[in-house]
């Protein structure tokens, strides 16, 4: 067994949680041989929800779960903390403009941000669930002016992995014959899947995929798919976005498989023409407990005008939320 | 890899169904050696919720997911299937005696009985979660005379987790340090949770719990857990009974752990002066893929008082669907 780590969860008694701390107690995210402290913050008012999912998970009796904290506290939730999900958020009420809400939900992330900076362990990771994931990521990185500014990173994963299995329904192939899928950009309906440099069973997926299935069924289903899902379940998708936050997590931490790579948000850095100062999601590969941009790839024109809008958009965000960086 | 196999789960759409199918999907149940058709069955009008769930389940791109199936038909959701847990149910309704709850779930997994009769892989493996669980096993048991009756298994297990969660905390042990807890009887406030042959790191529990406690704490702490659960959460325990449900089937499959055993309810066949004829909780050991009841335990008049007690309900409900078997 490793040292036990402390990991911290905002918005512990929400949806997404509830489909993510199980999954995480049992092990899936760091391993089985990783002995864990959740860490639970939630706002006052959820507070006796979030003891009935403490009471749940102590139901469960996890032998890698050593305790949990509950508390309305980030200074409490982000202590020493080296890894955290910041799934929390404040949704879209009721005649709030874009503006608002980013505005709201930076207020959440910069206090976040200022708690994790006083309080985690300096080599946390942190992943942001809650949208505007990629702007809410960039509040608390510039918030934290202590931790690494690579340790804050926003969740694309759903995204590709949404991307894979729409080519595998359409290629009909096993989800594991797809390799190299990359989303650019926001997390958002401006998100950009690429499969510019993807293979389908090894052979490049442009001999396989026909190009106008992807170009106008494809990219607007994978871009959509929140909305389908609600559409269906009357419940937001959180299950899978769960899911995805166990996969962003564990590759970053045990590496992506040899050949492949996967898609993070992550500060810019001048990469592929998207110049510093947003969280952008790249084609990632991680080794040793480290993400790096996938480098040399060719970019096309349809590419470029894809990932041009989108990180457009992300500028837009930092620009609505300027006032708080 | 080994061969695919088709798990069959009822009530797909469902709030446990919903914390269950995706740890299901990531090999938490079968290993991730083991690749999975799921057939999914609910009532028709929840097949649009139940369309959503597949739609999530394939946004996780589980690699391990050959196809999954989704129906209202039980001859579909199980033809060929090898497990099949039934967490369908008909929920308590305003007004209903116990009776009509008896007597309508008895409708409900006698055709599902009879439709594994008919369509099911013979060696198949069947969890009932839905309550009352102990009896609609039976009656799905007594539908399905082609199946060998063992087959037929009943969740005693979020009982079992929650006593030991229970006596980790009285006593201020790691849940590891715990064996040997037993859960004798039904899944209802009847249920005995027994510690007379437990062991605390290996001490026995009588010398570490003080007796007092077990008995006017810890049993109805157990016994009323769930409510407890509702209370705090408005909501009742999905994520809890779905872990569960992975662990009896897993320790199922796969065998207790050495020096060990859990709790299932199974087929009555005299052993500790139950009579045949109802689907009890006992103590048992799993290996190669089976169980068998822990032998010569001493049972002392307490214990003797609360398993008669509980196996004296299980046969009152036998008595009020014995029309249906």
């Amino acid at each position: 067994m490793k040292k036990t780590v402390c990991v911290a969860v905002t918005g512990g008694a929400g949806q997404i949680s509830y489909g993510l701390l199980f999954r995480i107690a049992a092990g899936e995210m760091l391993g089985t041989n990783q002995p864990i402290i959740l860490h639970l913050l939630e706002i006052p008012s959820m507070m006796d929800a979030l003891t009935g999912v403490r009471m749940e998970l102590e139901d469960c009796a996890f032998p890698l779960v050593h305790d949990i904290v509950c508390t309305d506290s980030p200074q409490v939730a982000f202590r020493d903390c080296e890894y955290a999900l910041l799934v929390g958020a404040r949704p879209r009420g009721k005649g709030m403009e874009r503006k608002d809400l980013l505005q709201a939900n930076a207020s959440i992330f910069s206090a976040h941000g200022k708690a994790m900076n006083e309080v985690a362990a300096r080599n946390i990771r942190v992943l942001v669930v809650g949208n505007p994931a990629n702007t809410n990521a960039l509040i608390a990185q510039q918030s934290a002016p202590d931790i690494d500014p690579g340790a804050f990173t926003a969740m694309m994963r759903l995204d590709h992995n949404r991307a894979l299995a729409q080519i595998a329904q359409h290629a009909q192939v096993p989800l594991t014959a797809i390799q190299r899928v990359s989303i650019w950009g926001n997390h958002s309906a401006t998100q950009y899947p690429s499969i510019s440099h993807a293979l389908v069973g090894g052979t490049a997926a442009s001999e396989v995929v026909d190009i106008s299935w992807y170009r106008n069924e494809m990219i607007p289903t994978v871009q959509q798919r929140g909305a389908a899902i609600i559409q269906a379940r009357g419940a937001s998708s959180a299950a899978s976005a769960a899911n995805a936050a166990i996969d962003h997590m564990r590759d970053w931490v045990m590496g992506t498989p040899e050949g492949d790579w996967t898609s993070m948000g992550i500060p810019s850095n001048g990469s592929y023409g998207v110049r510093e100062g947003v969280i952008c999601s790249y084609p990632v590969h991680c080794a040793d407990g480290r993400y790096t941009i996938v480098p040399d790839l060719d970019i096309d024109e349809f590419s470029r005008n894809k990932i041009d809008l989108s990180v457009q958009e992300l500028f837009e965000e930092r620009a609505a939320v300027e006032s708080l960086l």
